[in-house]
């Protein structure tokens, strides 16, 4: 670790928490130098939906770069690219009768949120963008306006403006009375709002703290954007690519979104890639070439990527999803039943136990690296613990990660 | 072509440019599905500084896929990762006595002009930043805010703040006068002006037109702004790692930055990396984890960006890159002696040759795809072609680049 | 008229909607040039308390000018100055146990209110400011920032920021849910809401509407302003110095302000003069001479101003108020009551005939500038009949203004 | 003084260098309650253009005031304003080939400029405004924005945005060239620069230094600003109404300006009045009643200024005002000369001793007033002495005033 301490930023967060140093992965494992294995439960902050080093895409890659595939191409065509797009249309628009466009951009999920916003304001003319509290977006400054959490807020240094609050459904003063209200307020020509460009939302806040919206509520978030001429955004990045137990977070739930963004599981086996669906109406009214960037053409991740888009042909993988998103809950809630306050949230293989307090979510943390497991707090001051395994994980490990957890937090009681 | 203008995004650009498919690419060509084969004088926008799939890095990848390294880390430490660190430490900063910290954050080149910015603003307290006219600093808000090209500007849609705009060296009223009046205004109490957290300058501008800086001038903004308590920031973005025919641009100077910003080249292969040098004074003060990044942890880009790393063992690449630089350079001065007003600026390999008309500029570099060559447009209207082939193409491939574009040029009189 | 529609700016507004020549005027009526006398229901938009040339005021002033009296002094310390200030604290601060400091600057509401602003965030170091939907607060940028209506937002032609905007208690999604919701958010550090400078509100929103804040609701804005460390200010500017039948609008309520703005009828003959009272302790913070205003120190204005104070060394005047509102109010209710969807607002002098529809309000009102009464209409698209006559109207112009307004009301129907 | 002390705001600044209650005034007299006479070098910041209490003012005052004139009217339609107006016009206007129109607003200068902001932004759809280094344009937060004073800007606890600042001509890096520097700018599409709205500027900084503008700069920048699309306005408010020596300290320039401010001096009696002159093509882009303010229809003010305006039916005063100019300039030069480092800048009777150093200056306006004379210090740091006598000083008040101030000089050496 003395490398790192000498030499790397003080900023580094996560070899603070997980003070080794690690040297191979594999599907739900970390193993580091001294050869101790972790189960991950944390799967790169959502990325690794389907494992570390997923053995499709390996060789996948391994092929494409024998063959010098184009590794990297802006925005020019290849045959990788094309590839991936076929797929993604094939397995994701097609059978969703959905027709929205692509695109692709700097690959993270900060870039295709900032490219959401400007799509938003460009298409509206307007400045103002929803956003809903404990909201996370991204760390530029544009996303991060979006963003609810104060701590990186403060980092930015200068005013972060033309974002609306709103509270999310299940925060303080959220729920529909608070999207009425709004509604009202737009419609008053003397309330002092102005008319919002977009509604930018997360189906399930993840680093909010596995706070689940109701499909209820969020056909009334897209009722009220498409009432006042304002887009409807949803930022997929961190449900969206299987984790909550089908592609998108929001499927079977009857909405219809103006922008996705995607990010995370998109490129499959942590290689970076983001992309925006814009409805192509909207979408027409970008000009060539005004949201760049370097890295937008990622051949690496369009082979996995594309990968990763064939454990959608058939249903096995989701039906797995649902099923250990059961097991994960169920375990959880024996942990919750035993800790004062303490609740359960999530969907699929997302799942977080609020401890209500935030020392002792890093307590469990700490005590479950310990005992050869990753898992990570969320949530405001960091009170619950969330669990994110890739959605490969194997029936073993998944019972064992579970028991490590149960056991930190039974430690820590 | 059909799939990309189907389903792609209208925001789509080279592939307008160069409107074929690449199926492969080596060294310093791409070749398409067609099988026809095109010298690249673009190099991924500056990305490609060791060519297409470089073999070393290549095997190295998959060796790397194959013994299952930690390919996604977010900031967790690896063995890749060290290997990369001390790679770096020993070949670029311990020559130079350099003892900067490094940090990661999301790999494209806008989230580490972000970082810097906030990290400038944190540690003066103030405001606003100090950019240049024609500077490049990428798309998201706060590094657009930074960025001089209005079309991208008038993209955000949101006003574009916390920045002073001081004229570039070789831009209009710029020079070390603009320097100096700037200076006596923050010194005047009366002066409505607010000290400024940073300057962020490129010491060549390659997507403003390949505007080269003199070492007085950078000296003189170093100078002036540690003076005022303003960080010095360099965005070696495109320019670093080896592109003017040293590591740093700047190198032999004696410039003493206070945050280097890098990405393109410094992760080898096209694959994304982006990395922060920081003063270690002023790296102290970022608290853990609050400049975060999903893909900041990139294996394939840390043990490509490890072989990058080698070519910096010996001063045979960076002999050659000063050589083919002349050859470029000879060349576009033949070009420009017959072309009304032109002028050929650049250091290195990169080379940019301002034929003063954009609808020129354009119309040479149609006619170079159609002939074999890839070659883009820069500056101001896009009137500046821009020669940053591979520093690793051989001396066959640029010859018969820069006949095609001799030829180009020639046709489009 | 002729001269001002050929030399006037475009932008009057009250001499089209009630258009001829004024000569001279006396208590609660205006002459004009043909001599034709009106009933003024709108008393110089609420300054004029006491009536038109106000016999008490008028000897003072002429007494004044003769003697030569400081006529203009900046934020120097005159005889007259010093009369205004000890009538003040005697009439009004002693009496209630108050020791706020009084502050003099720019004559005019808005200024007050600017001044306001700035104390409050040099107080608590924080930028954004709590104001209310419907809100009036004047037209400079940093007042108006605070005002809701949309047309005067508009023309100011930059964003209007670092104002939070809360629903006034009778609007829409008003009420102490919403301020208690508002708590919940500010409470939570991933809100990203920023902690307020102050809260800014009316007690009743004269152009708003007149909307009346209920005293419950008062205590909550002042309990939670507290709370969250931010300034409780009142903007006493329309309501204050009698008009709703006690000096202070709030008066018995047991509010305890830090800033109190005061402006129109504090000056008494309708000559400039606005005045601050600030809480000494926070008054304290101000440094001498850091917000000037070339008028502040109006001779006139505060000989006016001290006969002014006169009216309120007994309960006449205030008893007079209480008795004439109820007149007015009575006379209101009886028209509202002929009118779908009609309600009467408002406390003493200051009643507001709400008649549900914009246009309706302005032939109303020109039905009654053609039969002798000026009355104004306000509130949202201007659908509210504003009685704010002369605190000291004779029974009889009274009695005659409400019928020639009845009948106004009977021809619009 | 004590009840200032104990009751006023401690925000207050003249009060405390010229530490005494006075009880009258006359011509360029002040005279304390106990009796003792002061010359007024300072006439008010520049208001008291034609002395205290000026008798011609002082009687139709009276006479408007027994007459019940209409003391406060709004913007309605009055015979006094009309009275106004027609003088202004037929004085002012007229002869000088001027079509402009006479706008309105809330009676004090920082008013003028915001309304002078709002137009220029509403006819040009754009946001940002050239201000000027050392430039004093008002205390309310768009006015405040464009005024260079730190201090003063310190205290608006926000970010004053949305301003583009130069340096004034004889600041430094002024001049021609800084303005032909931000031309080319302006002209370059990579530039980063917006468009202005407007350019906004004095003549002589009044506040600023006592620093003089050329005709040709003064013509470089209405160039630059109608070449750019910008308005070009001349904010007239401290040296207009005939202190320069003419009415508009640029007549005879051959300027034409799109707006100027007008405020202190225009109301005569220092009685508050605020005006604009728009060019009617602008200003019929206001829609009625967009920017008002109670206090714009001032009787007294118009009837002072309107007596004000006789003082320009011949050139008798002005031509007395530029001997007089002559007069104290020969005087301050002589001071000059005795000190390291002064000069002198001014025009007609304005006129600035700039003794280098702030501590001097101030100690010499504490030495006058204590040997009888009123002067204050000015410009960075204070270390301008301002003499801006009433235009209508007697020559022996004139002789005595600089009289004193040189012993004071003498005594602080």
């Amino acid at each position: 670790m003395e490398v790192f301490e000498k030499w790397e930023s003080e900023i580094r967060g996560y070899s603070r928490a997980y003070p080794t140093v690690f040297a191979s992965a594999s599907n739900a494992r970390q193993v580091d130098e001294a050869g101790r294995s972790y189960i991950d439960f944390f799967a790169g902050a959502g990325v690794l939906n389907f494992g570390h080093n997923n053995p499709r895409m390996k060789r996948a890659m391994i092929e494409f770069l024998e063959a010098d595939g184009v590794a990297h191409s802006l925005d020019m065509a290849t045959t990788t690219k094309r590839d991936f797009i076929e797929a993604f249309v094939a397995t994701v628009l097609v059978p969703r009768g959905m027709t929205m466009r692509l695109q692709f951009m700097g690959p993270t999920g900060t870039n295709a949120v900032e490219a959401a916003l400007k799509l938003a304001r460009r298409v509206t003319g307007r400045r103002e963008v929803v956003a809903f509290t404990h909201g996370f977006h991204g760390m530029t400054l544009g996303a991060l306006a979006l963003t609810g959490n104060d701590a990186f807020r403060r980092a930015a240094g200068v005013p972060l403006d033309n974002v609306h609050r709103l509270p999310f459904e299940t925060a303080p003063g959220g729920g529909l009375a608070s999207l009425e209200a709004y509604r009202a307020q737009l419609a008053d020509v003397s309330s002092g709002l102005l008319p919002p460009a977009a509604f930018v939302v997360e189906t399930i806040q993840a680093e909010g703290g596995v706070n689940v919206a109701s499909p209820e509520w969020l056909h009334a978030v897209q009722d009220l954007a498409h009432d006042v001429g304002a887009l409807f955004v949803i930022d997929e990045i961190q449900v969206g690519c299987g984790r909550t137990g089908s592609y998108f977070s929001f499927d079977g739930m009857g909405l219809d979104p103006d922008v996705i963004c995607l990010a995370k599981g998109i490129g499959g086996y942590g290689t970076p890639l983001a992309m925006n669906l814009n409805r192509p109406e909207l979408d027409a009214q970008w000009a060539p070439g005004e949201h760049t960037g370097t890295f937008r053409g990622q051949g690496l991740s369009f082979v996995a990527g594309r990968q990763a888009l064939t454990y959608f042909d058939d249903d096995e993988l989701m039906t797995q999803v649902r099923a250990k998103g059961d097991v994960i809950r169920n375990a959880l809630e024996d942990l919750a039943a035993g800790i004062d306050g303490a609740v359960v949230r999530g969907r699929g293989m997302i799942q977080g136990l609020d401890v209500v307090d935030g020392a002792r979510a890093k307590a469990v943390a700490a005590a479950s690296f310990e005992r050869g497991l990753l898992v990570g707090p969320c949530g405001s001051g960091g009170r619950v613990l969330k669990a994110i395994p890739p959605l490969t994980i194997g029936d073993d490990d998944l019972a064992e990660g579970l028991e490590i957890l149960a056991e930190a937090v039974r430690r820590t009681s």
